[in-house]
């Protein structure tokens, strides 16, 4: 049995993210949102990070940044990927602790000196968490061939066009058309990330070997009532939008409460931004934006949901006399993960001294896109109290450390076949 | 009888409602919110307005705008007044009809060579409206010894605190202490304004005499529970802001329904606004604050609400694991409006053959104020609809008209007696 101290340098893991953490809007930290000025600092320091490693640097038509290190002869590849950017006010380690995991392997490999029977890619995927423009996984997306005309011609409040914005990063700007030419030489796509619940805390393990990750779809829903003067307009009367979103998420929260005890499987959703018009203190509501977030392990818990959902939006427009429209953002099925690659993990880890288990992803990643187009898998290490998307997000260096090492002795084994 | 045509000049009224309206948020008409730029620009150019119809202009301590008619030597006082200032997104004859009514009066008056045996003061009172710092009607409030040192250090989220902008403009910033030491000099203060209900137009009448203004009280409702990941954090073990939220703003829309049709008096409870944060589509909302305004005719209607509110908040509490907090951010008693000077304007609306009836405000308005300190009155003209503080709201040139003339003929009676 080896250590997996071994395999990586705990110092050098705490120090980059430490250093990426600084890398936020001062007022809101943890806050890196793609494309902001903050995302653009660290995308340079991670370059020159990769560049230190001896990778070969280049951001690809999505607006990924990949580093590459050649490995003998041959057109297979290897991929350990997560991202840098983060939610508003989010954490330190949600996709950075991925990224810095990555490196160590390819330092690792540099000190022994090994030379791969395939190239290694370590991939900084562009936009992972959920944007303005209601698309999230935009790298990961892009490279598995999903990213639409569509997609790309949104534009932000600010007037910011999607496609527009990966094209100053160096990216295309422009849809895949198809998934990456070389997918078929893709022989693994692997990920470290924080698990962003409790099960490995509260079952004291160390890796979570994950099994799969849920569907993912998003919903705009667009209330529309009428602006009126708090004081004049008599309660009878209103068509106040902010009582009908009021409804309206009462309702997702009562329905996805009922989904998720019945049918024992992962079932949640989320109204998590609202936007009222014009949100004056005096000022009767007259229209509300929100996105819903719906994540299911099955199909079936989806269409369960949205019947009972659309039922409830016929009474709300019914009694509150506004108009409710609701248009699909974004929609990923439920992604399985590789069974070789995940017998490999959980026998690496096993083989590190590590206690793994089995677990299935809440949330959803970008190896769920990369699932679509080659053999892929990802590994869970704990993070404190579940605690994620917030700023007490914490995973510790050693958490990290055996994650690495974990990704680093698969790397390895993956050589040897 | 007397044309109410020859007290005005309808060209003069359009072209101010009009020049008023360009002076505004050009991506959001018509927001001209008190010390932004496009207030201050109205300011400049009401001030040469006053000059224009020959007031000597000063800003008072609380940042009122005022222009002084002179009369023969008298210390008698008559002030006209209304505001210019917006809501966010709201219309082009909320205020502003009373501030460009009050100037015909002095036009009338200086074509017809009147020399009144008392000063006539038109007023800008500062920030009618309710604005980030909580607090309506800043200049009249000052007026009558109603504006705190609390008040005038409250901060805004970009830092400025309300007293140093009051000061900007002219004001002195700090507390007045007491109402304005000449108070005991003013014999009538006048307002017109628009109805802001459909009550004029339904039964076809010109004015609307004001009996009273309702009581306004302003909460502030914090709701804190704990952020998450939207994939990851189950619904059984939420603490979800913006459900607690829900719950709260469907109650208070159902309370105030309730008890504005039990009691046939005016009662209205509005929540205009709320924050949620962080506001992100793929977050577990982990706060919420939002504002409460409440308006009720008798103090019996919101004692009633407040304490069937309070018996919700708990069992809110108790359900969605949230902590909520409601803070009081503004309060004014209900004011009833001056009996002589109700009976005064609608005779005078008698004299020039319009059609009058005695009318119940629903908003507030500066002269609740002024009424603490002299006796005070207000007319209601006309508005289309019943629709304000919305883009929509519309008056026509010819109701303003009619209102000035009427306050044109009551400024000449009171002369008489």
């Amino acid at each position: 049995m080896t250590d997996y101290l071994t395999y990586c340098d705990l110092a050098r893991i705490a120090d980059r993210i430490e250093c990426l953490a600084t890398m936020t809007e001062p007022e809101r930290p943890y806050s890196r949102l793609v494309f902001s000025p903050e995302f653009d600092t660290a995308r340079a320091w991670l370059e020159q990070q990769f560049l230190a490693a001896g990778l070969v640097c280049h951001i690809d038509d999505g607006g990924n940044l990949v580093g590459v290190r050649r490995g003998k002869a041959s057109d297979k590849k290897v991929i350990i990927g997560s991202h840098i950017d983060t939610v508003p006010a989010g954490g330190r380690f949600d996709g950075i602790a991925g990224i810095v995991a990555a490196l160590e392997v390819v330092h690792h490999l540099n000190d022994a000196k090994i030379d791969l029977p395939f190239d290694l890619e370590i991939v900084d995927y562009l936009g992972e968490e959920l944007n303005v423009w209601g698309t999230s996984c935009l790298g990961s997306r892009h490279m598995a061939g999903l990213v639409t005309a569509e997609i790309l011609d949104r534009v932000d409040a600010a007037g910011r066009r999607l496609g527009d914005e990966i094209a100053r990063l160096g990216g295309s700007g422009r849809p895949p058309g198809d998934r990456r030419a070389d997918a078929d030489t893709i022989i693994a796509c692997l990920e470290l990330h924080i698990e962003q619940a409790t099960s490995l805390e509260f079952r004291g393990c160390d890796i979570g070997v994950v099994t799969g990750i849920p569907g993912i779809y998003r919903y705009a829903i667009d209330v529309t009532g009428q602006a009126g003067h708090s004081g004049t307009t008599q309660m009878a009367g209103r068509r106040d939008a902010l009582v009908a979103a009021a409804d309206i998420i009462a309702a997702t929260s009562a329905l996805a409460t009922a989904i998720a005890s019945d049918d024992n499987q992962h079932f949640v959703a989320t109204i998590g931004k609202i936007d009222v018009f014009p949100n004056g203190a005096a000022i009767v509501p007259g229209a509300a934006q929100m996105t819903l977030d719906l994540r299911a392990a099955s199909e079936q818990g989806r269409l369960r949901f949205l019947d009972q959902f659309e039922t409830h939006l016929a009474s709300v427009r019914a009694t509150r006399h506004c108009a409710i429209e609701v248009r699909p953002l974004a929609a990923a099925p439920p992604a399985p993960m590789d069974p070789g690659l995940q017998q490999l993990l959980a026998e690496r880890a096993t083989a590190l001294g590590l206690k793994s288990m089995p677990i299935s992803s809440g949330a959803g990643h970008d190896t769920a896109h990369l699932s679509r187009i080659a053999p892929a898998a990802m590994i869970f290490i704990p993070c404190r109290d579940g605690l994620s998307h917030c700023p007490e997000e914490f995973a510790t260096t050693d958490a990290i450390a055996k994650g690495a090492a974990v990704l680093a002795l698969a790397v390895l084994e993956l050589a040897v076949d």
